[in-house]
């Protein structure tokens, strides 16, 4: 019986320019669909997984477009709820060397963040559940997406199962302010924190050490400092965090730093040539979690993770569409890209 | 020196998908801006006048990109202010046969419906201006854009400028109980009021003769009583409407009525192929102004705009792209549509 | 709770060419996978009944993408088997006018031509199941996918689920001989017989009055005659069939006939200006489906099925998705094809 | 042995908008190639005669694209000579209803313009020929062009070879007065002549009966005068011409009439819905060529042309891609357009 | 009151290969249209000053198409004059790696080398006027457009203008002794001259030093030393270019050399992952005068036009769509590409 | 006169992916045609040589289009045998970075495994013919198809003909034990035997040393071991192989080592950003028969192979469209990529 993962969040429709144009020059738009949280939930059920994708999108052709391409991909969708105005919306841009992939986001009105709990039964959804995951995201759409997450979040503890959030700050949602004060609450019923320094310094208050994340330099020191401070305050069973070194919008350095709070593992590095960046945290995340909740161990789980969101930048869409085969391939050390017939 | 026309009203995103798919089959989106008064602005432009339009849009690349799309057809776009948090966006389906054609709108919280007075210097806008135009959308957006709205009929009647008002009553937007106390209010300043005899019910409430729209039929007589009712109470100079006998979604029959209140022309019939009926009314609209601010009679005028429109149904997207020439010969007769080398 | 309709055939790859091009013009194709069975599967699921198809798939990337095609559409997938050598392709290229569309099959060695009792377990597929309906074309496949047809109707009748075929002869699959031969021992376990006046002749034998069916005259004397026949021999609850008047390829005339074997139906008559028609012959039969399983009238279900079909010919693709309240209104009457805001 | 039939004339470059989109919406051509006698050579290759064209193309890299395009469709390019500065453009906007399609030419300075008699080897060209075919275009694209083509009529009809004329006026390219002093002189080595009533006048000075060709009527006694006028002046053996009714951009009638100056014979006649019709009257030529050329009666021959370019209405770009036994099916009378499988 | 920049020159029709397709495999086309200086007029525009193009375009659609680009991206083309034959064509090919990027010129007989003086009113065209920009592209076309580039640069030294030139030498358009004839002239009206050392002899005349530019070596030297012969032969105030390391199609080393004859300036390099690197000494140029005539130093001009045309390599297309505050965050250091939100 | 090379294989239907993405997200595939030994006809043709393809494809459009493709670019395709049930398929998605490309064969049944010797008339396929080529795909996809290539290598020794073979193991096709067995036998009459180590053994079974392929690493002694054991066996004149170094699916090394079993050449080693690998080894065969047939030296020859194939890696689809002039620009040392205009 394979794991059952669910996760809770909101899905948009993304708009994407083909062939590097710029917003100025396109006359079409690419059309897919994704978001933090249905990102993860095509990912683990892309590995074989039962993902369960929570969320509520308005009652007309967009939203059901938004149900059909989760379902597409095998994601069981029967507990999004409809109703509400609009499908958020991305726009996505992407960039090449040093022009930088830019996002427009049009997401305010959006079903989910007019959601209410009486949307949602926590017993069917959590029924035979393993893992539950959501993001910072979905706190900071609304006080009712908010007061959802909470909910959502102690539900899956009263019933023992694990949950993650992938902290995921959005400065055009909230302030750090107001991030601070929910994220705080909610990680209280966290065993899995996924996010790096910055995050952590912004969604949860805790100091970081020097990072200048636009010179895509690691010094790990005092992103180790802030694990241990995590651990401490909110006994987080692990602490991870890919690792980004972003030479240009065409190549980045990808790796992911583990933690239980007290041994530290520092995943292989990747040098990856990009198709497409967006999604690849989801697909840590999900590599993640698809090895802690099969039952792999910090590190292997993280190897996978990172091989996994690896294959991710080379894949256009939000969405990971690389195997359990083609991941563990990568992880077995094969990443020479020979033509397989 | 061309005459100066100035249009007040939203441009939309409109998000379309290709070769008669389906929204739940679409992979691409094509992607054009147009607006019922953005729409009139070019095609008079089009037509050599000096189109103005004046809007608000987001300050972001989707914003500039309609402001883009304005300037590519010729239109002045000087005056649109920049602001608010997105542009209107409508998603179409184009339909053929008995499947009609399916409009999604996604248009709540545009920057226009959170416009103000100061926004626009109507000193300057109406400098040298002929004619206004506007429609009974833009003040169904908001109470800030009803407000807008009559502040800029009342500005231009100041001026002795023409002005003109599409009816276009929205049920998604607003009552007929709102729309009716709004545009009886902004009526008092029209010259010409372009709007079939269900508008004239919808948004001025006056009452009907028989007539069923969804079977094509054209009992004008009705619809004649009204316009003398209308010409009554608000002394419009003129009153129009294109007529339009919707067959099936691929084939229409397309005419216009045209009244000072006591004269009534019925132009010439088109039987039209439809490639994209989407802006139709406009596009008569359009033809109808540039008729009369150019000094053709009514019935000339309403001749130029239905033929206009005619050719209208057969370009993809909301505008009009016919030339002054090619209106010209299909009003004096020429429709076999032999190849022009 | 929903009905559960349970479907069992081939789904292929399908290549057509896009905007007319024949196929030495191509230089893409467009990818859809479709099938008689599958199509009624993603119909009945897109009207909110539980649609389940039953096939096999070859285990790579082409098979997997035919399962995500019908997942989408709301389809449960979870009893198609994976094996074999290959998905069956169909290249199709639209016609217009004059020239006839053509489809080049290449459906050889597909999976489901290799199938083996041992890939399906009845009593899980059947579990619940209120409906089973296949096609001739599966039983022509291959003696293995024959002896599957009948395994997989006795079991339905065993189980007192309502049975129905789709006699669809196809000429480069088997001789009209060996047809009969299976099908009359498949009909033995059939409740409701979709076939025209040709297929009952090739595929059962039974003599057929005059019809020329390239000339698209409905001379339906015959036709009914045949009716009774087929009522006598197997029983049939009801006997059905689309009747198509080919003016062109790109216009028709789409009624339907149906009939208990004493009373006879024949349905409003549309006609259709045609995007796609392949599959309409399926979307029929769905409709029909829909109509007989939630308790409509035998005129009623094939008034359903008519304007669902005629729907289908204006959608690309082999799926029909034209929504429930879309038919309906077909159904009653609203043929204008007014835009829909 | 497959008949040889060479056609002398220029190749183009086909630059036509997608999707009904006029020239100003346009952000991609779909790129063909094609030319009056191209398109001949490439037809009768295609009903498996042996296609020779004769031409003069650029040394680069677009010539080179125009020459594989015919040979992808079988013709023998051998025999085309490279040299000169660009390749002719043609623009083609393809209207719908009462919007006309429009081509914007681009043709001066073409190599074909630039062409010397010692590029081509008639001797070699010639070898084993059956028929030669031009059009009034070559001659008129310069007085170099018009002098190759008075060597290649002498040159074929020293071999005994069958020659044709496609008269062809192109107002732009030369006045009456030089077309006819030209064209007069080519005539007289000329054995089929293909032409309507109006170039019969513009480019030979015969004197029409009264046509308003925008009418689409077809009032044929001044076209019968006038052919018994063309054969008593040149002696043609046949004279032959489609007839064309344009009821919109959208469907046209078409016929044919063909005499050997005594006899008349008036075709059946096609009701065409239009995806593109440029090349049609090629592809009547091609097909009366064919008819001739493999011994078909003059009104089997008039048939045979009128249903392949009847097909070509159905296909895009220049080239009539129907096959042998698609144009014999529609000639014995299955115009039904039921799909082919 | 923003800078006015005034540019003289061709726009072309810009057809290029999609997706790394050479000619001989294209079936498509992308539509642009571009040429140097309106493409400078394009980026100048972008940046927020008052960009004025001037040339001839032909009066058909194409010629409209072209001016409706440039009024897309907020160009004045009020001056542009209408006539002549055509709109000059070139055909691109992008290459990759060791393949290189091809150009297909067909410029002959464009309307603008059919220029008359009396086409443009300079009186109108310069009030106002901040600068004046062209290259050695437009006297090359011909000598009517020869003198028409003298007779501009004289009009704006008249006016006390700043006048610039980019040297551009074009081998298929004109000999090198004609070239260092025509531009010696035009140089005695020039302020800002830009080019490389190549181009410094090709058309000027001066003596290099040994730069074998196919090797992407940058020995300055020699250069440097050919700009102070510049500066003492005209007194240029700046002399500029742009220095591009070709590693391959794929990847170049970019940065920029400005000088006042006496001081030199080596601006960063950047090492660019190429998307499109037509026009991108164009964004050089656009740059550079952006810089001057708001009055950076020479230095820092340098450093946003080096900046500016690093950007223009990764966008599709002759223009640079990078915005001012790309631009201004690239000059700042921030060349990481992490996505923008 | 140019020389004749035949060549006899496999042509095979290509359906890609567009735009990198995966096939479980394609909605459109790109459509071309190929296969080791067409791919070889193709670029012969395409440097001036007469390129003969002999195959066998179905009598349908597919077939026919498989052909068109083959003609357009040249090649001699009048023995190409017409029948059998279909061409043969193969999916390919194009990998980036450390995701490999991945091919889905689906080649069973194919009309040119069931050849038969009486399909071809080697007199006069190989009239005048200088070379022979052949790979070791050909004898692996039926008895019947070993039995033909038997054939026509011993038909071409008989006449004096220089063979060639590409080893080109597929393990999908057939075993080593079957390869080596069939293959043993062929190489009896073959000249020319192109192929790495791991073909050497696989297909000849000559043991290997130590290559670990999926390392990239290029460890050359134990190679030329091989070829020296090839040489006495076979006696061959000429042993070559391409050598690829796999950094990534993005980058590879690409040279090639040439010996005469005495002699060893290793190339210049080219550093490639791939656009298309498939292919490469071909046009690696190609022009290393290009060069041996045009009379230069082996390791002349091998150099213009291994530029030939650099190019080729930048060209989408399986055909290398490289010019002669191309070529022999990159063997001269040109790599910058420079535009050409």
């Amino acid at each position: 019986m394979s794991k059952k993962v669910v996760t809770l969040g909101e899905i948009m429709l993304r708009l994407s320019t083909p062939d590097f144009k710029r917003f100025v020059q396109a006359d079409t738009f690419d059309v897919t669909y994704g978001g933090g949280e249905a990102n993860v939930a095509v990912a683990v059920s892309n590995y074989g997984l039962n993902g369960v994708f929570v969320s509520k999108v308005p009652n007309n052709p967009i939203g059901q477009s938004a149900i059909n391409h989760l379902r597409r991909y095998g994601v069981d969708t029967q507990f999004v709820a409809r109703g509400g105005d609009r499908l958020g919306i991305y726009f996505l841009e992407t960039g090449a060397s040093m022009r930088a992939s830019q996002v427009v986001y049009d997401r305010a009105g959006a079903s989910i963040a007019d959601v209410s709990g009486s949307d949602f039964d926590w017993d069917k959804i959590f029924d035979g559940a393993d893992w539950f995951h959501t993001t910072g995201i979905t706190p900071a759409l609304s006080d009712k997406a908010a007061e959802l997450t909470l909910a959502a979040l102690k539900a899956a503890r009263e019933r023992g199962i694990t949950t993650s959030i992938d902290l995921n700050y959005r400065k055009k949602l909230w302030s750090k302010e107001k991030a601070q004060k929910v994220m705080t609450e909610l990680c209280q019923y966290v065993d899995v924190c996924i996010g790096n320094e910055e995050d952590a310094e912004t969604t949860l208050g805790f100091k970081p050490a020097n990072t200048d994340i636009t010179k895509g330099e690691l010094h790990l020191d005092g992103y180790k400092d802030i694990i241990r401070q995590m651990k401490a305050k909110f006994g987080f069973k692990f602490i991870a965090s890919s690792l980004r070194e972003s030479y240009s919008a065409s190549d980045n350095g990808w790796s992911a730093l583990v933690s239980d709070g007290e041994e530290f593992y520092h995943t292989r590095k990747y040098d990856v040539r990009i198709v497409d960046r967006v999604g690849s945290g989801d697909s840590f995340a999900s590599g993640l979690i698809y090895g802690l909740v099969t039952g792999k161990s910090m590190a292997d789980a993280a190897e996978f993770g990172v091989a996994a969101s690896a294959l991710k930048h080379t894949i256009p869409g939000d969405l990971n569409h690389a195997t359990l085969a083609e991941v563990e391939a990568l992880v077995a050390g094969d990443a020479s890209g020979r033509v397989q017939r």
